[in-house]
């Protein structure tokens, strides 16, 4: 299988790029085929403006970056950059998102990458989201560092519970586009443990991606568990993420 | 008192931008002191990397994000875009985000914003987290515009409840440095509604922000609610965000 692993650390030797490696080696020695996006060494733009857009505007005067995309899209206008980046995504039956957790969330330039590569018209459209979104029939999967323990990320640490904190990337990002969403893989504070402690990690994460095939995605409700409103019917059990029926 | 707006949309004239506007003439008005960070119009770089830290480098080999900017702090050898930034910031007595919601979150710019000038060493540090942040006493708030409708981000919508997906901004950034968390203020989906529509929810923000000094924050639990591994004790329920209690 074709596999995209997007790599968002600035740092090569890093506990990520690690990581990484490690997942390189696991999917090619196992026969697939694997390509690494290194956001920070390819210098990739981290965020979506005018400059996204080399052709005729769909209106030169006031900037939309929905409706510049999709206009873009549909006349080959988008931004080499982001071109081949979507054409790589396009190939890819499984894609990774590797990074550290900054401030509860992706470092910026791969919310750049997300911003700029998931464009509408590309990515999704009117009628083209979450079961329906146009990056359907391919896998995604997070794996991710943090800078402080397990405890912190429990449901009742002072964090919040890491897949709730992940939601609006797992929801909000993956599901929405179409892809399966795999279980993330965490790696608790490599930072603040032995030499030891991180080749477990490693040693887990091999596992883990290795068996990217066979783990069973997320749970998300399907569309036909919502109403025109977009709400949960009637009789809907809220069970995917933070979801939650109305008390 | 001395307001920072960080304002991240590339176009003035979209709804974001009057809605910036708002803010800049309802607070001026009042007497306060307005300063605007218009993030693309001043070309802010969106991404933390070895460009951050002008001087010598704690380690010049290896780059770690923290604790090159805990050295640069220390030193006063952060890079002058960001230095300015925290000075801002500093000076506030609250600091507002105004952004569109993309891909559940905000714009790489504003995230990498947060990323570079929230640096370790400026905002937080071991024990200085939470109430105890190196931000404490300011205000902050955010105001975002959404692509979708409000049933979407209701507690069963199909994308989850928004004060749940803005958690990981609301605990994650603003309340881990100290600041107090005003309410949001949210204006769904301006770019399908009326123009009258769209009127109102100006006239609705203009009460909002007007109203800063005697909105009551969110409630987060007090650090004194935590045990040592930092999860709350036996016996405090958790009411805080999408924090839950072990079943």
């Amino acid at each position: 299988m074709n596999i995209l692993i997007v790599f968002a650390h600035p740092e090569a030797r890093s506990f990520n790029g690690a990581l990484k490696d490690v997942a390189v080696d696991t999917l090619s020695k196992a026969g697939h085929d694997v390509v690494v996006s290194d956001l920070y060494a390819m210098g990739f733009h981290p965020a979506t403006g005018a400059g996204d857009f080399t052709g005729r505007r769909a209106d030169p005067e006031v900037l939309s970056i929905a409706a510049e995309q999709t206009h873009a899209v549909e006349n080959g206008t988008l931004s080499p950059d982001i071109a081949a980046e979507q054409k790589k995504v396009l190939a890819a039956d499984l894609v990774v998102f590797q990074f550290p957790i900054w401030w509860f969330s992706m470092p910026s330039i791969l919310k750049g990458w997300v911003d700029r590569v998931f464009a509408r018209g590309f990515a999704y459209l009117p009628g083209r989201k979450y079961d329906t979104g146009m990056l359907a029939g391919r896998r995604a999967m997070l794996s991710l560092t943090t800078g402080t323990s397990r405890d912190t990320y429990m449901p009742d640490g002072i964090d919040g519970a890491i897949n709730d904190i992940l939601w609006p990337i797992h929801n909000g990002i993956l599901r929405y586009t179409g892809f399966d969403v795999l279980p993330p893989f965490v790696a608790y504070m490599p930072g603040r443990i032995s030499a030891e402690e991180r080749k477990a990690q490693l040693d887990a994460y091999r596992d883990h991606i290795g068996s990217f095939e066979t783990l069973p995605p997320l749970f998300f409700h399907p569309l036909s568990d919502y109403g025109p409103d977009e709400r949960l019917k009637p009789g809907v059990v809220a069970r995917s993420g933070f979801q939650k029926n109305p008390e």
